[in-house]
């Protein structure tokens, strides 16, 4: 439910005015710069960030990432700095945003949500992450302290496939799609955990059952909102006009937005194969009920008319012959009670219902 | 039911006939004059509307306040004096029309709706507001006497945000973006009461919680409804290309764009969430009757084979050997019975109906 | 299931015969002719239209109104008289038409479909209407002998709003609004049934409130299929760029446009909420049901047990040493079904079944 | 279930292998020729196609019709005399094909589907019927030897309406149009299927009526993938720039596509109408199922109270004072058991379960 | 469930990075070579590959097919040789893909995949297959040993249909069509398990046929998932206007192309025929339940009564005159009770309850 819950406080502050929308507050934001050539790689963190982008290097690629976007002042300072628009900053520390891109001519603006499944805590867990691209930086402002972004930072540092050889349009291109690589790992969680609920449908279906197919299918929605508007957004980015952008770097985007849509698709897939489990889960809890019933059911209408027999012999008529032929109680009574439960039997038998 | 019972009255009439359709008439028209630029700021209520239309002045911004759309000579006059096309004055006077802008060439015309929940009456309140945009001037048309625009009236007084230093545009969106933001205030209320109703859904589902269900459900139908329509309404503002309005509010216009698309996504997540609530609420009910008849049903079939023994042993056969045993009372009987509810107990716990 | 039967009569005639193919035949088709300026007005009802089709005059809106399209040879010396395509006069006298927009080049055709509720009849009925708007005249054939036209003709007569200062293209326009109008009057007369029908639902739902959900359903289906088509035809004539149409008529119809809008999100909207009471009502009765059984089915369980516990001491066994002792009938007898009435009645409490 | 049965017969042959792929196999394909002018018409059966095909006529109309496309020979001999692609041939003997338009150059080539309700067999044959459109000629294939097409001959025969002074463009319009109005009757008598069935769901629903809700709706899946690309051929036809097709046939090919339209739209709401009916016969047979346990179950609840009274005066306790008493027998016993009889009728009767 | 399950392997790889994702690995790949003018034909296995490749003959259509794509140095050699583009590399050995269609301007790059039914095995096989088409050779990437290409090998070598006379792009053309056609043979096998399952549906119902419906209902959802996307690769390919393609192999890829719409169709309707038979299936279960249940409870209600009667008689008042007359047993109570019994029967038959 937490998806309509981040809107209200900012509700009647001046657009422009930066307050932080959001969960999580760090006690200070963490600013960390990392700066390379195709030859050298530089890394620095909690930097004075004002000296730095005073004098940004144009021949290296210059990377900042910032950590909390709570310190307002921060924001409001690199705003200033690089001159990025009002609404950009209100977007940065609003961490209630859709996927998008904007143009702002002198930069690309992207917001995107980065998941991962929290193995401890048994929970999604999602940030909002925007980029600035600008002429020869990329800045990146997350909500709080984990990220997807290690195995970047690893090839930067090793110097592994092509990041270093390229410039800020390629890194920025290599994150989101870092970001989006790891929506296929949710979904896979997701595909586990569909299996092993399949597994419990066939095997032992309870109402367990039922909560847990209503949870993933309450996740589906939520990762759906949260996935289906970065399609839009990657396809804004990969047609872009902007001289930002390289020719390459917008052939990588089509590979990321093709993810994307595979992602979707994968994801209405099994909002379709979910229904489906609930249909089966349905129908074989009525089908159990059922055939519970349908067994008592038969037990007491086998009963009824032999406990009526019983009420026969059991009445006081002062002339009932039956009860003082001597052969009636064994052979006589017994043969009754056993006819009626055979033809009983027999029928029900015929009719399919045993 | 409301949504389909505001047009009749009108039926009938030339275009043109100014006719107040809706639902609340204050017992006069209120009109209430902003008028500033950066260095200074001046209100003043119920002012000769006339006059001041007459000699609109070019270089302050001015924003005529209406409340009270039933006023129809007055909106005659406004409408002569600033050349406004009849049907601009009949939509504004008629509260039953879909959100919409259109491009008259001197004046742009939005059509919102202004929602708030009402905590006194626990009950959603909207009501109609139009916008007219002309050069110099903004005047805003609303149904009622509550509104949502206090906070940019304390803006505009304390000079605080840009909305002292831009123009009429930006006024205009500024309250836009008033009544969008406010859509969000809703949402909220609407996901408290849906996480009171899962609340109620795990512990203690009854008919109420359906009713309620069913209440949220009716409510989001009427909300997107309502808000749908802004969505193109406001892209359309924003890709206009009047001279009326500033690039910049175009780019403020956008961000309200997003937020728009923000709620219909909210809405539309919201509705799946819904339904799946009464799956789970249908599904839940129908577990817990099930399970309270199976164990009356149960209870019923262990006690009539009982019945069926104590028959047997009631009937009055004058030649019933059993009767006659003395260790047949105490212990062949109660032996019966107990092995007949061991044997079925072990049955049902085999057959896992226990 | 009306809209389904209205073309095969046509069937292998050549196209350009002209059949009249609907329900209704008057007598003899009635033509009414009004012809107007700003400064005059002139009524006549059954003239000689050959002679009058003539000599159309120029400076005067000459409108024709038909009623009854099986007057086959009349509709042909109109379609000779005024160069009318074959095709047009097809669709004039073929009553199972969509609506729909022709520009034919000297003339333009629309077609609507005109309802309205007959209260004495309690029924829903539906005509069509064609439109032939030309040079200096307006035909309009219906079907029948009731229209929704009345007011347009007082407005004539008495030249209230601006009826009489337009051309034929407005008098058009005012025509199809009228038409447009009534169809919110039906939709209002629909959400009237629709609250009855809440109201129903709440205090005592029962087998006819599920036909009356069933009927409203069908009729929106139908009334969709009248009004969806409309909005296009309505669009096109919008766009439409011939030379008959003026300028301030096709602002005008953006405002008819706005209205089958609306329309068409209000019978959606309308939808929706018949689809929830067939939910509530069906869970409704499913509750009402299942609280039913409960009771009964409590009632037979507690006395199954108490009626096996009479069957022991009806038991016949010569010793039976509980049946001897003074103190076991009224006190021992009484505390054991006193005993299993308590103990079922607060278990069953306990699970909340009472 | 034969809509997905037709193909792989074909698979893995080479893209223009002639191979007929259908259901039904003529012993020789019949070929008839149909020539005319506005003055003169000529009928000709099983021609020799050849020495036709060699010379046709420029000035006249010649339309052949070839049913049983199964004659591969004869196809390829007609395909290399007017110089038919390839893909054209496949696509006439493949009798699985959709609807479809397309235009190659020097001819034109339509595939669509006649249908038609054989009322002896009760049953919905279908058959491909495919149009090659060239200069001065009109090809027509269809697979067996029945056909919608004699009223065209008639009219050709007759000279009654415009054919025979129209040219080929015209005489395919006037084919496709016969076809199309065919489907009308299909729907016709699909709505007097629905009519029937809906008076059988109000008197007497049984399993039967489900299983033809069923039927219907399965016809009603495969007629609109029948009919569904029939839409947009006719479209692309329409829209067509081919000098092949003149202005009025384009004209009359515009009333043809609205015909489709409005098929596809009758057909929509009549399976939202069936789905209607499915609804109605689900809860009405619940309901009936319903009231049948209700009154079952009083019954039991009325009777096992008494059982129970009837158990305590059967009890052999040896000082029961009750027994003794003379007033008990008739009065007291049938007091008490008319008492809890009225008690409960009383009871229910409240509770509205009577 | 497979699905979701193959991309996360390649999370945290620099793109660039090949690394097969997929299930099969052949024990080392298998390239063969085909080459091929109109007058001879050249077939060659496990050739070396570099030497070929750096003299591609111009004259010849040379078709490498790889099979493997597991062999990550072998792709690197291809792709360095051909100047084929990383990203292409990396979706060639990453299984995952959906169809698509790039073109690199030197060469056009399709990603299908290929679907067989192994009859064996009892399971449908999915493999991805990829063509890079450049000028004079084509290139196949396939996952594993088994294809549905051996009919173009058989056309090649027995030089039948065109496929010897044209291009590369010809070529390529005939192996996709070869995929489709194939898809057309899993819906004849889904057709004709769906017709058995009718079938059993209306003879047999059980639970498993729940479980087969649900199956089927699966498979198309996986199966929509993997054509879906090819429908718009395909359309892409046809209409993109590299020179590698000729203009009458476009016109052989629009036949494709209304293929993939065709099966696509046939999906739809196949879904829509699961989803109705599901809805027999629940209610013909319900039905069968509803008739035990009012069969078994009838029973239970006509000797419930009766009992009450032998209670009545079995009491021990020591005044019931009743049971002293002579008449009243034979006559009097078995009177009673076949007067109950048929007083019951005839209400149940009136109710048409039996």
């Amino acid at each position: 439910m937490k998806m309509i819950k981040q809107h209200s406080k900012k509700t009647g502050l001046p657009p422009g005015t930066l307050l932080h929308v959001g969960n999580e507050r760090r006690e200070q934001a963490k600013v960390t710069l990392v700066e390379y050539t195709a030859d050298k790689c530089f890394e620095k963190q909690s930097c004075n960030i004002q000296e730095f982008l005073q004098k940004i290097p144009a021949d290296t690629v210059t990377w900042f990432n910032i950590e909390g976007i709570h310190d307002i002042s921060l924001i409001e300072t690199i705003g200033k700095q690089l001159n990025l628009h009002v609404l950009t900053l209100e977007d940065i520390v609003h961490s209630g945003q859709r996927a998008k891109f904007e143009d702002f001519g002198d930069y690309l603006f992207i917001v995107t949500k980065m998941l991962r499944y929290n193995k401890e805590l048994h929970q999604l867990q999602s940030q909002q992450v925007s980029f600035v691209l600008g002429r020869g930086y990329l800045m990146t402002f997350q909500e709080s302290d984990w990220d997807v972004f290690e195995i970047i930072r690893l090839r930067i540092r090793k110097n592994s496939g092509f990041v270093r050889q390229m410039g800020c349009d390629y890194l920025c291109y290599a994150l989101i799609d870092a970001i989006v690589d790891h929506y296929f790992e949710i979904l896979e969680h997701f595909g586990d955990k569909m299996e092993e609920l399949e597994e419990e449908l066939l095997t032992h279906p309870s109402e367990k059952t039922l909560h847990k197919i209503h949870i993933i299918k309450r996740d589906f929605v939520l990762l759906r909102k949260t996935i289906w508007p970065l399609r839009e957004a990657v396809r804004c980015l990969q047609d872009d006009e902007s001289e930002l952008l390289g020719d390459d770097t917008q052939l990588h985007l089509r590979d990321v937005h093709d993810h994307t849509v595979q992602i979707i698709d994968t994801l209405e897939s099994s909002r379709d194969l979910v229904s489906g489990m609930l249909e089966i889960y349905l129908s074989s809890v009525s089908n159990k009920m059922n055939s519970i019933m349908k067994v008592l059911t038969l037990i007491a209408t086998i009963f009824i008319p032999l406990t009526f027999v019983t009420g026969i012999f059991g009445m006081n008529f002062h002339t009932m012959p039956e009860l003082r032929q001597g052969w009636m109680y064994p052979w006589g009574f017994w043969l009754i009670i056993i006819g009626i439960v055979v033809a009983m039997a027999v029928y029900f038998k015929k009719q399919k219902w045993l």
